[in-house]
């Protein structure tokens, strides 16, 4: 973007860059440009890379112990690659290097036969801490958090409070609020650490602390953590068990990835599309990945057919009527779609209840019919100029109103329904909403003519 | 969700309590509902009830001077409701009360002539600082910064530091970094609260500050912005001018707002939906939003009908082939919306460019024509069984490979060039690649069905 070239970033590196680089075999200066890389900006890098050129950046990053620092930062899907070019022992020395939280999402990335491996070879209480994470369900709270966090009592001063920091001489600067607990680690209050510096020097923690502080419990769902996040504009949030027992902290950077993830996700099941999926994933991959939701689709494609099938004899009569076909089906399957990205979307971001739904279905019905009457009318008008058939402009219009009014229907119902049956929304309501929609596109239409068949030219 | 069950968060207050209350008339009992309720939760309350309930429950709020910290957090499409039912300086002592980033967004809500007249009641500072505010671009970091950050000198030490933020007396939690500027108020570094706190209180600050902090142009979209803070874990990015001039600051919060936006956004565009149509609008802004693509996308599903009226003739011989078009359109519009969605996720996340543009469109090409193939094999196998004509099955399972290799290519190469062109790659993508794709499906379907009459049954 031009207008952000004044934007104090880092130094961009190209792959061509780096590829020429590796080419070169000048390792030196390759070195020193991964020196220069902020660990976010490699994955894209690394995509681009044979196997061999990635195995070559794994070793220079070994050999500066910047391997833990950069892989930690890499999208999943690339893991498997790098851990390919790796030997067991530089898996074990790069877990030992990282939080629980990465170490867990790291681990995923190897290969079942080969993580039993690595995990044998790990210190016996990095595999213990590993194994109590795993209880957790995935994507849940309890694997998202880190347990690095500070714990204050609540009868120290704001000065105890920060010589103690000072003396722990802890500066990971991602810790900003600190968490006041009991002899049994209960989570008594939150003091951010703004207030701690800001408060006079003798007043103790339990005069500056939150004492209503929001937490969740490990097994909360990572997109409902989020949302906590997002919604009451928070920091950090701590997770606690039943009895209110301080277990970890979740920042507000893993809840970005969160919130991306789960937009993701949301447009990926739209489409019918799986997570894992993505652009560079292997062609036989994305296959695999597409080709269930591809046979569904393709038995609703046959089923729709055979709605148009019931009407051969009409057709047979009436060619122009299979002209217009991909009219109904197409302006259906739009005004479907529509109606459901605005509900699944609302359904994300909190903004619909049950309740609410209901008054959402009816918007989306009677916005559907408007939509159908007007699109209806340029339809008609568009039949009589090019067929010169005033009553096949009819029975477009009539079918019109009916078919957007049905895909208003399910395209706000399908997904409200799935909530409420406590599935995800936007899985497979696609499919639903096409299918139904352009079957009943086809019937009203097709059906409409074989009844007004005598008026038609 | 029930596993969440024992979180922390404040009080559920339901719309029919709240309703059942105002109706009652008790409206202290109203009052001290409303003292429990955070300001985050007061949107989807407010969404739920009519103009007149609105305009009591906003009078309680103005009572309680709570009005400012509730209303800035309301999603901006409820705002002219609300405005509907305050008085002009009710607005203005609202606007006195909130932030200059939170005074933007709410004076958009206001309709134009009466933003005006409450204006021009503003005190002359802020109207002054409104309106330099104003002169950066909609959407822009200048527009979303607050200028309420704490300015540091370098030769202050740590505990100086400390003494100054305490003398201000200032708890804003929000503020996460120091910002040491010269004399001119150039930005010279960043000092993360922690790295105060934790470190010696003799330290100057030119020891403790990060220098090459990562900032941004007041002129940035809030976008690209959202992107760099994603990218790179921070918890604010200052704005600094052309001259390193420290501007102002944009928080952590404001960037979740932002990716939430965007990723709306992108599903918006891809259904051809504007943004401020969302589920509670009225219908009538919903039909007028949403007429414009339709009338678009009906002007497609026409042109797709001519491509079948062109085969008008090999139709009235074979009237199967009219019955099979939903299933080539299905299966093809379907292959196009899945790329068009992966490629479109992929430039939002910033994880391909131009060059890797290249290996993408020929991976979504092979996977199109793998994907037909194995499901015009099916279809073939279907059809043979349904109307036992294997010449039939042959002609489908041609133009399924060729249709969805085509979705495939399209799918990938126009949201790549519409990036490449500086514009948004999801906006009509979906209606381009749906007609070509739709058009050529047709076209091959019913050109080989005519070539090979004679073989058909």
């Amino acid at each position: 973007m031009a207008s952000s070239s004044n934007a104090q970033t880092p130094p961009v590196i190209t792959t061509r860059i780096l590829r020429r680089l590796l080419a070169s075999g000048v390792h030196y200066r390759v070195e020193r440009m991964l020196e220069r890389i902020h660990p976010a900006d490699l994955g894209p890098l690394l995509a681009d890379l044979t196997p061999d050129e990635i195995r070559t950046v794994i070793d220079l990053l070994f050999k500066h112990h910047r391997a833990a620092a950069m892989l930690k930062e890499l999208p999943p899907e690339l893991l498997p690659q790098i851990f390919d070019a790796v030997s067991d022992q530089r898996v074990v020395d790069l877990l030992g290097r990282v939080e629980l939280d990465d170490m867990l999402e790291l681990i995923e990335g190897i290969p079942e036969e080969r993580a039993e491996a690595v995990r044998a070879m790990l210190p016996d209480g990095t595999r213990e801490a590993l194994r109590k994470a795993e209880i957790y369900p995935p994507s849940s709270a309890g694997r998202a958090m880190t347990t690095a966090y500070t714990a204050l009592d609540e009868k120290m001063t704001a000065q105890e409070a920060i010589d103690s920091i000072r003396a722990s001489g802890d500066l990971d600067e991602s810790i900003l609020y600190l968490y006041v607990v009991d002899e049994e680690r209960r989570l008594k209050g939150v003091v951010p650490i703004r207030r701690l510096v800001a408060s006079p020097p003798d007043r103790p923690c339990s005069d500056m602390m939150i004492t209503q502080a929001i937490s969740t419990p490990p097994e909360a769902d990572q997109e409902e953590v989020a949302k906590l996040v997002a919604r009451y504009d928070l920091l950090a949030i701590p997770v606690t068990d039943v009895d209110g027992t301080l277990l970890g902290v979740i920042t507000v950077d893993d809840v970005i990835d969160v919130i991306t993830e789960e937009a993701t996700e949301d447009m990926y099941h739209l489409a019918g599309l799986q997570e894992e999926d993505r652009v560079f994933t292997a062609p036989s991959q994305s296959v695999r990945k597409r080709l269930p939701w591809m046979l569904a689709n393709l038995a609703t494609c046959f089923a729709a057919a055979w709605v148009v099938g019931l009407f051969q004899r009409t057709i047979e009569q009436q060619v122009a009527l299979a002209v217009l076909l991909p009219v109904v089906a197409g302006m259906g399957g739009n005004g479907g779609i529509q109606t459901l990205t605005v509900i699944t979307r609302a359904i994300a971001l909190g903004e619909i209840e049950f309740s609410s739904g209901i008054r959402a279905v009816g918007k989306e019905f009677l916005v559907g019919m408007v939509l159908g009457a007007i699109t209806g009318i340029a339809s008609a008008g568009v039949i009589y100029l090019w067929q010169g058939d005033p009553a096949l402009g009819f029975v477009i219009f009539t079918a019109m109103v009916a078919t957007m009014a049905i895909a208003g229907l399910l395209g706000a119902t399908v997904p409200l329904a799935l909530k409420g049956m406590g599935q995800d929304p936007a899985l497979g309501s696609g499919v639903v909403v096409t299918f139904f929609t352009d079957a009943f596109g086809f019937f009203s239409f097709l059906g409409i003519a074989t009844l007004m068949m005598e008026q038609l030219l």
